[in-house]
């Protein structure tokens, strides 16, 4: 009997004892009760749920991945690879190291870092023992790694799978399972240097994936504070006024406007003062500017942010990246443990597909990011501090590369593409014509793979010379060796090109060569 | 008020509520609930539960990874990376593809494929929507994938974490979260080619990895059901009595016999004529003169194992691979789901610390692997058929790499060595022994990142030249690039060798080439 039949035994068996009435007599409670006989009702009462729940609709197994999750296929695979070698190129030609962590954290580690978004963290069951949480991002489990093994300088990258029960999951076309890509450099160094190099490491990225045009915004949650206070926001709407300042890349200026004066209870004034400042945009030059504003300049926190940002393009000029970076007042990301420079990287000409496809809208790894939005980060100085005993701080710069974003433009390039994506890197296939020469393809094969060769045979006795130049064209491999009686007899093998159809006799001992030179 | 704090007070509210007797009288079940009815009490006794949990010792925040799991540090990282590259380069040189599937599956996906290590499984939170577990390993998912999408013909390695709650975790040294590292071959093909592949896979891994000498050996599970047929054990008695057969690696034969006889109530005949068989090992010459064996050759099953076998063993010449391949009927898996041919490669030396320190025991990635045992596998020919709901049929043959006991080995064998082990790519620093040089610094690093050298400079306006220089011994970075007022002015770069200490001056031009030249 094959699993479907035990399945359904076993429904079947739910069922029946919820036809034959069940017994709840074993289910009474008392006050008093001891940890183990919670344990014990809890088991009894989700034992009783999963049988009442085998008479509600799904009696037959369901063959699936689970909701907002998905496979990857070995083409969408060899994408994937083509990403990460040349992401992690770029780590590596920066000096980082590469650290991980478990996929799941105790509970307690993720409580208080995501404000609202808790809500989405996925917990495990209790089975006894420790309450665990699957990881909501790569940051978090950083900073916990970092205060755990009192790390206090470290350059490193972390590229691994989040989980976030996001619920509108399959209508915004978001994953619950993705990919994070983070690079982040921890310490207590010189300003702005470290933070410069994180978006010289956007820029070489974007550039060599080759996405097209792109623009990355910066700004800073000091310059984004003073600019609240000195337009009369009070303190404790800080946090809601800058979310919604975050829509300007969707919404138009009248209805963020409108958000925070009817939903949010600003004045008029007061969001007409903070619209003049989101509506800037520059470099070098706009920061000085405002170094000099009437208002801005008389607060600590706004200079202090602006002093920095003059720094920090001083040092992309030298990185030769400013063709790319904006300073642009209106840029507030989420999340809350940012302290300083933020920035946010956004493609120019959004592919058109992208925004109509659900398939192509997973990119956006993290809550509120807009639709072009490829990486973000920033600086978070206090996050390490929260899990020191002693509150010892680690000063953080870092970013997160939007890679199933990534994934997803590259993906739709390669379907536009005439050309074929190759799931293996199979040089050549050995074949033959003849019946009755297994031994001697897998002889040749066997020598092919100890000299380095990657080398196929088709897994048949007497394979048709056909379906093994078809398997050739289905998977890309470009040459085939055939062996046949004659070329037994003199000792070469026939080498033959799969798309020009060219065929060569080369001796034996010249074929690893002739491979090589062929399939450079 | 930082993330400590306020899971105090979290556990404080626990605390007083349990000092105020907590009140039970919601509590009460009647007969005839409702699932959202059950729900919802479930919810209140685990309340209950963490609150009174709260009062049993651990109300200070632990900073530490959830029970049976790890960090992985750049060090294990980079010694990680190393011992992928080599296997992926293995499987690709067969010719691979490579899937990855979600981390959890449906929980019903997993049921009835694991028997008794089902309660080993790691559920997740029943938050709402489907029953999730965290995936046991990588076959399951892979037959699941395959019956999905229809996949009738692959060769796929997967590599990726798997969840084992593995209780007795830590005192055997094992861990929850661990790598598996699986290489299958799925298709209707001609007998024993694929298998023999797979061992010439484990082969050429175990040899490329310099892990000493190893056996690999081989054994059938239609012979272990012949000999138990022929020596008298009754068919209900199969499986336990192959598990017992199993542990002939770790107990004598006297004491195995034992426990078939006074604990699973074999007579003292049969298990003397099982033990007359599984003392037997060899190669081809074996399999022929068990074909000739007046019992066995009664037996349609074992005849069947053993004329594939003899076959393998013909394939595995042609391969190369027989002088550490030993046909040994004493081998008996425990999975379920082999149907066929059945391996395993054991290290011959265990160098001896892996046996004294949990530490080094952990990489037993399979129940009952014993400690030398390095990779495993075998036929399953019905898997996914479980899985199909026309139960169509897809055999395949597979094999796991245990790559966590190879990364301890590894980790081990770079303790033990002079050599250091470098977490970092970087080929040069780029420094000055002046003052004032930064912006010097900083362009000549982003020259050299521009023209693809990893290259590193400290985010620090003036260091010392001794610091950065300590630098690149502490992390082996072989060059240093020195930037002084004086080469600046003559256009030059002073390039340091670390270890030698030796400097030469580099005109600027010729630096880059300079870099790759002596980096290599």
């Amino acid at each position: 009997m094959n699993a479907l039949g035990l399945v359904s035994t076993r429904l079947c068996a739910g069922l029946m004892c919820r036809r034959s009435a069940v017994s709840l007599s074993s289910l009474r409670f008392s006050s008093g009760m001891t940890l183990s006989q919670i344990d014990e009702e809890v088991a009894k009462l989700l034992q009783l749920k999963a049988q009442l729940g085998g008479d509600e609709g799904k009696h037959a197994f369901v063959l699936k991945t689970a909701k907002g999750t998905r496979d990857y296929n070995p083409k969408q695979m060899a994408i994937r690879e083509k990403v990460f070698n040349i992401i992690i190129s770029c780590f590596k030609r920066h000096g980082a190291e590469t650290i991980d962590t478990p996929v799941f954290e105790l509970k307690e580690t993720l409580t208080g870092k995501y404000g609202e978004d808790s809500k989405l963290i996925y917990d495990l069951k209790d089975q006894g023992g420790e309450l665990l949480s699957l990881r909501y991002d790569l940051t978090v489990p950083f900073a916990r790694y970092l205060a755990m093994n009192k790390i206090t300088n470290i350059k490193r990258y972390h590229i691994a799978k989040v989980y976030r029960r996001d619920n509108p999951a399959m209508t915004r076309g978001r994953y619950r399972e993705f990919y994070q890509c983070d690079f982040d450099i921890a310490g207590q160094y010189d300003a702005m240097i470290a933070d410069a190099e994180c978006l010289k490491i956007v820029y070489e990225i974007l550039n060599e994936l080759d996405l097209g045009d792109f623009r990355i915004k910066v700004n800073d949650r000091r310059i984004l504070d003073g600019m609240f206070a000195v337009c009369g926001v009070p303190d404790e709407k800080f946090r809601t006024i800058c979310s919604t300042v975050d829509k300007l890349d969707k919404m138009a200026w009248e209805d963020v406007k409108k958000e925070m004066v009817n939903e949010k209870g600003l004045s008029e004034d007061v969001g007409d003062r903070i619209g003049e400042y989101v509506s800037m945009q520059g470099g070098q030059d706009l920061a000085e500017r405002l170094l000099q504003d009437r208002k801005l300049s008389q607060n600590k926190q706004a200079c202090a942010g602006l002093t920095d940002m003059k720094l920090l393009f001083s040092y992309l000029e030298l990185f030769q990246v400013t063709d790319k970076v904006v300073f642009d007042l209106s840029l507030a990301r989420g999340l809350d443990y940012y302290t300083g420079v933020i920035y946010e990287a956004i493609l120019s000409q959004t592919i058109p597909a992208l925004v109509s496809t659900p398939a192509e809208q997973n990119g956006a790894d993290e809550a509120g990011v807009n639709v072009g939005s490829v990486a973000g980060g920033g600086r978070y100085d206090g996050l390490v501090g929260m899990f020191d005993p002693k509150g010892r701080k680690v000063p953080c710069v870092g970013v997160s590369i939007g890679i199933e974003r990534i994934f997803s433009i590259m993906e739709q390039k390669a379907e536009a593409s005439s050309e074929k994506v190759r799931t293996t890197e199979t040089q050549v296939l050995v074949a033959s014509a003849q019946k009755n020469l297994l031994e001697e393809r897998l002889k040749l094969t066997n020598a092919l793979w100890n000299e380095g060769i990657k080398a196929e045979v088709l897994y048949k006795k007497n394979p048709k010379l056909l379906s093994q130049l078809q398997h050739c064209e289905e998977t890309g491999i470009p040459l085939v060796a055939i062996l046949g009686e004659q070329e037994l007899k003199d000792g070469v093998v026939k080498l033959r090109n799969v798309v020009s159809r060219e065929e060569v006799d080369v001796p034996r001992a010249d074929l690893v060569d002739e491979i090589k030179k062929r399939t450079l």
